[in-house]
């Protein structure tokens, strides 16, 4: 343990990020401030919203070339001179895309030892459950007989999304990249038919699958999904925009839908960022545990071995061919 | 009373709508339905809605050119087989731009006699009163402290939303089309300050008056300025979507703000129709009259005279050139 490696951003790319932007750089051991801690990363959650750090365009802050990324993980306490984040224990904290990293105290949470495996704390028990929470049940308040639309259904958000709506007794359409994720979906995700985007038209499908509109729109994704989704908006229809995958690989920006359309449906469209929720996760990791323990709900985690796998498996992410919650175990 | 004088839509405008494409056209009686009534129209609503049923993109239904041009009407009953429409009283019904109408007895509603002047039961007391109370008190529930911007602020939904707000204690910010109609929402309106559309610069002006950003935005316009007023959303900002003012005169529909906007800022927007609230008018009326009486609140008519002037008066209105809610009176 005398030095740190890191994964560095090398290149902004354009578009789909390619292993070649990225680069493993030794760094020197992080100073531990006076007390606080020093921990080993053990896992490293991979997310969408990196791509827009690196373009500059995300409210957490921009990672520019030569910087290491960013990321949150989970990390066990080296050494520490905080007494309430003893050595040994795990943490929850911003450790980024790297071997060792060191915090004040404030900045690491110890982990529930509840949470197991405790990748979960990145996943189903952490901010893409809680992204998904806060969407499906606290914002857009998804009942019995909402039919819900939620694209990228296999993905983190989007898979603990579709089980939540499920099980509040709402019908759930998934559209998803592969038959592998469709039958996935449809097998143990709640979802009641999820439409494969590379091979089924989704707005005839729409049609087909909800002829009396879409209550819950879901969107993970902008772009043209969001206006066909909007099409097929019941009256009274919500849509919560959360992410933004269509646009997180180009330098435009998609147009939202016309206010008239809007109008006609008495669309009710929110803005959703979790971070908005962190006073809250208690009671959803409560919530969760429950449901977790009762066995009605499930993760699955696509997991990818050792810091230097990081960057292709991003590169993955990006063009949609993870399946499940993407993590690096280290 | 042999014949019946009405405005036809002779020619279908593909920008903003001249005088010509409006004919004055005799036609006969119309037949009175039995148990229904015959009604002389005494005041016609003009509102910029019937832009939109020319154009055929609105959810009442299509004018087509040869036909009537459609309206809501003040009218006084001449005949009637309906006891509770006696002759002689007056009612609200969609009489249309014509001296004489006839309906059944559930099409026409007798006008509350405390409604007076009559018109009113067209403007504050009516659809573009009720209006302005749905969008900013019950969807956006404006309160004390909120900042709002109302443009068309002299208009006839501008004027009512921005008194109604100013009375609960809300900032309102106008935007208006000359310098008279910005000093008359200043001195009547309870508008703080009202910016001149054709003067000013919006977007400079807003960074000045709403520093820490517009908590409520009634969008009556589209187009570009609900992209302006956007990015001066505060977080947490709502967006009622009521009118398209900006679009009404031209083929194209604009496309709504960057769902990536709406991110950020945790926008909530929603889609308002006035009919949606129809269930609710009575009390709408019974709070309007109570402020009306107490002068509270103040309502602007801009009164064209007869029959044959409604297609010039419609033309000022699409141009913006009315000043207050426009009423033909017969």
């Amino acid at each position: 343990m005398t030095s740190n490696r890191q994964i560095v951003l090398v290149n902004k790319p354009d578009g789909v990020p390619a292993r070649e932007d990225f680069a493993l750089r030794e760094a020197p051991l992080p100073e531990m401030p006076a007390g606080g801690v020093l921990c080993r990363t053990r896992f490293l959650s991979l997310d969408p919203y990196m791509r827009s750090q690196i373009a500059g365009r995300h409210p957490s802050g921009t990672v520019a070339p030569g910087e290491a990324m960013r990321g949150e993980t989970v990390s066990e306490v080296l050494r520490s001179d905080a007494p309430e984040l003893p050595a040994g224990r795990l943490v929850r904290c911003m450790g980024g895309w790297r071997e060792y990293s060191a915090h004040a105290a404030g900045e690491a949470r110890l982990l529930d030892e509840e949470i197991t495996p405790p990748s979960y704390a990145l996943s189903i028990l952490g901010m893409t459950g809680l992204t998904a929470w806060a969407g499906m049940v606290w914002q857009a308040k998804v009942r019995e007989g909402d039919c819900v639309l939620i694209p990228a259904v296999t993905g983190a958000v989007g898979s603990a999304a579709a089980q939540f709506c499920a099980l509040r007794g709402a019908r759930v359409i998934g559209i998803a990249g592969s038959q592998a994720k469709c039958r996935f979906a449809e097998e143990s995700l709640g979802v009641e038919a999820c439409i494969n985007r590379h091979t089924e038209d989704i707005d005839s499908r729409l049609k087909q699958l909800c002829p009396a509109g879409i209550n819950v729109y879901f969107d993970l994704i902008g772009g043209g999904l969001l206006q066909t989704a909007c099409t097929h908006l019941a009256d009274h229809g919500r849509i919560v925009l959360c992410g933004l995958m269509a646009e997180y690989n180009r330098p435009e920006r998609d147009p939202g839908p016309p206010p008239g359309l809007l109008i006609a449906k008495r669309a009710v469209v929110s803005g959703l960022v979790v971070y908005d929720f962190e006073a809250r996760r208690t009671e959803y990791i409560r919530e969760c545990l429950a449901l977790l323990r009762a066995g009605k709900i499930i993760q699955r985690e696509d997991v990818s071995q050792g810091l230097e796998s990081a960057p292709e498996a991003f590169c993955r992410l990006m063009r949609g061919e993870n399946f499940g919650k993407l993590v690096v175990a280290l």
